[in-house]
């Protein structure tokens, strides 16, 4: 396989959510990227070996990028991972490095690519199931129907100005944020659900504001009308 | 196969894009729903002989929805085809209808299982890639990054109110409204992409606005920002 680098997504948990596109690229590639600094320590490599077991034996490439605001700290681990990646792709290697969801959708990985792309280097991007895709259709609903807007807003977003757009807001790692928003959604009165590790084996579906838990993770997302 | 209505989607048009879940449903089950009033009129389903010629010996079901505004030519499709699904289910069949992209992403088949469910049949919606993750990944571009919103908006919305908003617009379907939208994207100076059937032998992607057609069609999507 020619030494490009994939951004592969592996979808938000299930692993029957992979598609056949990123499980023939990562069965073809030479080395798996791995968004972490230990391969247990990656919701990504997990679903990856529950959808394709024979890849553990496959080589690792480490991949992390500290849980951190501080930008000149985050910088310096792209630039860190980008030379590890070219180290590989120099040797005639391919890397496909798995992120969980879409790559194109809030994904880390995203910024590695035009890294390693502004060095010259091949690059390709996997399509996977984003996380609000699964979480709807998990709860058998629609996001969006005739001419209905969706907002899809990071926690991290200052969502008071979202909360009254017309639609469906769509509210994504919300930890942080999350009593906040919880607040703000119900004294606007939005029909709100909560689902967390969607496609998971812990998956927990939250579907009346009234029984949201007090705290949430990193991997939950809200459904607001 | 117990008698369940599911509704899967095979992605936006690239049949590798299809899920490893979508693919054994449609394998398992006893008929496929067609959303067209012939199999060599379904789009989604020359995705899925693509993906899977072996399918195309398994029963078919027409399932077609007219292209129309008319509420009350749609709403008597709709219930035609329940009642044609119901048929089928109470056989003890189940019934695996296609679409397009994801089926919570403005697809006429939630409408379908929503009444399959009122009267009450089991039903199941599997995620697809939904146009706009697949078109931003062959763009190599990213949606959404750190706190940047996504909006997603069908072509009859009325964009004029949306263009304003910060983060990146994705304007779907928007084959009738696009002179309008083109002209608006371009008094606004936002950088636009258009995608025409991506994944599919005969995509089209326009990365500057200034070569963008006169017409585009339905399976067609912008992103801008």
């Amino acid at each position: 396989m020619p030494a490009i680098f994939y951004a592969v997504g592996v979808g938000p948990g299930d692993p029957e959510l992979i598609t056949l596109k990123a499980l023939r690229i990562l069965r073809e590639c030479d080395v798996i990227g791995v968004p972490a600094d230990s391969p247990s320590a990656s919701h990504a490599y997990r679903i990856l070996l529950e959808a394709a077991p024979e890849l553990a034996s496959k080589p690792l490439l480490l991949l992390p990028t500290p849980m951190t605001r501080d930008s000149a700290v985050l910088e310096q681990s792209y630039t860190d991972n980008a030379a590890r990646v070219v180290s590989t792709l120099t040797q005639d290697s391919s890397v496909a490095a798995i992120t969980i969801g879409d790559p194109s959708v809030y994904a880390a990985i995203h910024t590695l690519l035009v890294k390693i792309r502004a060095l010259g280097y091949t690059t390709q991007m996997i399509p996977g199931i984003p996380s609000f895709c699964a979480a709807a259709c998990t709860l058998q609903e629609s996001l969006g129907t005739r001419n209905e807007a969706i907002h899809i807003l990071p926690g991290s977003y200052p969502v008071e100005e979202s909360l009254g757009l017309s639609g469906t807001k769509v509210i994504l790692k919300s930890a942080e944020s999350y009593p906040r928003i919880r607040r703000l959604l119900d004294e606007n009165n939005l029909q709100s659900r909560l689902v967390i590790r969607c496609g998971c084996p812990e998956e927990k579906i939250y579907t009346d504001i009234k029984d949201f838990p007090d705290r949430t993770e990193y991997l939950s997302l809200i459904i607001a009308r």
